[in-house]
């Protein structure tokens, strides 16, 4: 039976989509993982009512989490997800030509299992290159049996199990956790909404504390709340915007061919351009 | 009595904000033009549904629609703006030194009564320098007494009386009613919705034809549909990226103090950066 979802995520302000059908809808151990069948936005995922993704505007995401992170880093080879069930990060990041392994560390089963059923395309499960580990990504980062070139925090909302992700200790264990000149991105959430700024603060507070450079950058995310996503780029040594960076860009794009439809070489730099006000949150 | 207002703005894809109170509603020869108080964002005014600004998130919109304009012409003096009955951009716009003379051509005196009375603070009516007509923008550009610098285009959605700021004879009318070095620009809808995309072309298609630049640009706007929105630079003869439009923007910037909370010399160029997908609408 055809029902709107309803999102409220500032005071009454919400995102209301038509959802023709219920697709998957599961308490888990964690969580409530739900995938709706809608009219315009392909199959949507929410996680305890708040929307993940959808198969029409999944890329952006995922696109701007991977690429941003691994264009920046020289030569990634090991790569590290905590999250991301769903599969578009693993999928963007093994584009990538030097990438040898993923590791994806998702606490719950059911995300990856929902998004094989009901978004086929967003995942490349199939790739021999990626390990799914069913753990929580806390206590993988507390000791690594081999160390990371990038860490991609791939989390829900700082609210249920997603909340030690916005600490400080979490941040020293990725740190420690990263090879030389390695680099890290995760989602934090929109500057819009005041509740957030708390948890926005904490990230950039503790990637501030250990890494040499830390930079927000923003991108455009239709089903998020406000349009309008914040990530945190930090990395031990390398300058996202460096002349060396941009250079890797423009010859590594070559390769991806007309794949990517969000992220280029031009949004890579404008997309850590800040307006004022998200500045002075983060200052 | 408190309501939810809700705008459908893709299938059944749509946003929706708690109001507490009507403060103004309004059937005008023209359109509906309604006042709400919100929770959170402050006052919002819609016409016919459609949300234009509210107090908290109008100053991404125009501060993108007035200095992108004002600071890529390298003197600007005389300022006509189509629409924007509010008085947000005129507010902006004057806030140049070298501006003597704006020019508000707005079809609706209601929308101008309702900022007034419900959003004090968003006009600056009071201004010597501003010029208020309640007249067809189409019909005043067929003939200008004397032309102009600068012209924004800040009118409604592509559907009722402003339709036809879509289409080539506009902008040629327009081309015609600009200085040499004269500058416009223009607010073009989302580029998330599909159904928006032919007014969208129709708009490129025509500046690209008339004016020597055209590009488009890109803002932030939470409460417009997706968050994502697009806007039209054209000029003969100015490059919005151009190393003169910068520097412009870093010695001008210095006389506006704490007055910007969007627009800065970084998010001026990082805004004419397009992800994929949107280049590819207006190819």
């Amino acid at each position: 039976m055809p029902f709107q979802y309803l999102e409220y995520y500032n005071g009454t302000t919400g995102l209301s989509v038509g959802v023709n059908k219920v697709l998957f809808s599961e308490q888990t151990p964690f969580q409530k993982v739900e995938v709706y069948e809608t009219d315009t936005w392909g199959n949507l995922m929410t996680i305890d009512g708040m929307v993940m993704l959808s198969e029409k505007d999944e890329f952006v995401y995922h696109e701007m989490i991977a690429h941003v992170a691994c264009f920046s880093h020289p030569n990634p080879k090991r790569v590290l997800i905590i999250g991301g069930g769903d599969g578009g990060t693993a999928r963007e990041v093994l584009k990538h030509p030097s990438v040898e392994a993923v590791d994806m560390v998702e606490i719950d089963e059911a995300v990856v299992r929902a998004s094989k059923l009901h978004m086929p395309e967003v995942g490349d499960f199939s790739n021999p290159k990626l390990r799914v580990l069913y753990e929580n990504g806390l206590t993988f980062v507390n000791d690594v049996p081999e160390k990371y070139d990038v860490i991609i925090i791939d989390g829900s909302d700082p609210v249920g199990p997603a909340v030690d992700l916005f600490k400080q200790e979490f941040y020293d264990k990725c740190h420690a956790a990263l090879n030389e000149n390695g680099v890290l991105t995760g989602q934090t959430e929109s500057p819009w909404v005041d509740s957030y700024h708390e948890s926005i603060q904490s990230v950039f507070r503790a990637v501030d504390n250990v890494f040499d450079y830390s930079r927000m950058y923003l991108a455009f995310i239709p089903l998020y709340p406000t349009g309008m996503w914040s990530m945190a780029y930090a990395s031990k040594g390398i300058d996202p915007l460096s002349d060396e960076v941009k250079a890797r860009i423009e010859a590594g794009l070559k390769d991806f061919g007309s794949s990517l439809r969000y992220y280029n070489a031009e949004m890579h730099s404008a997309a850590f351009a800040l307006p004022g006000f998200v500045r002075d949150i983060i200052r």
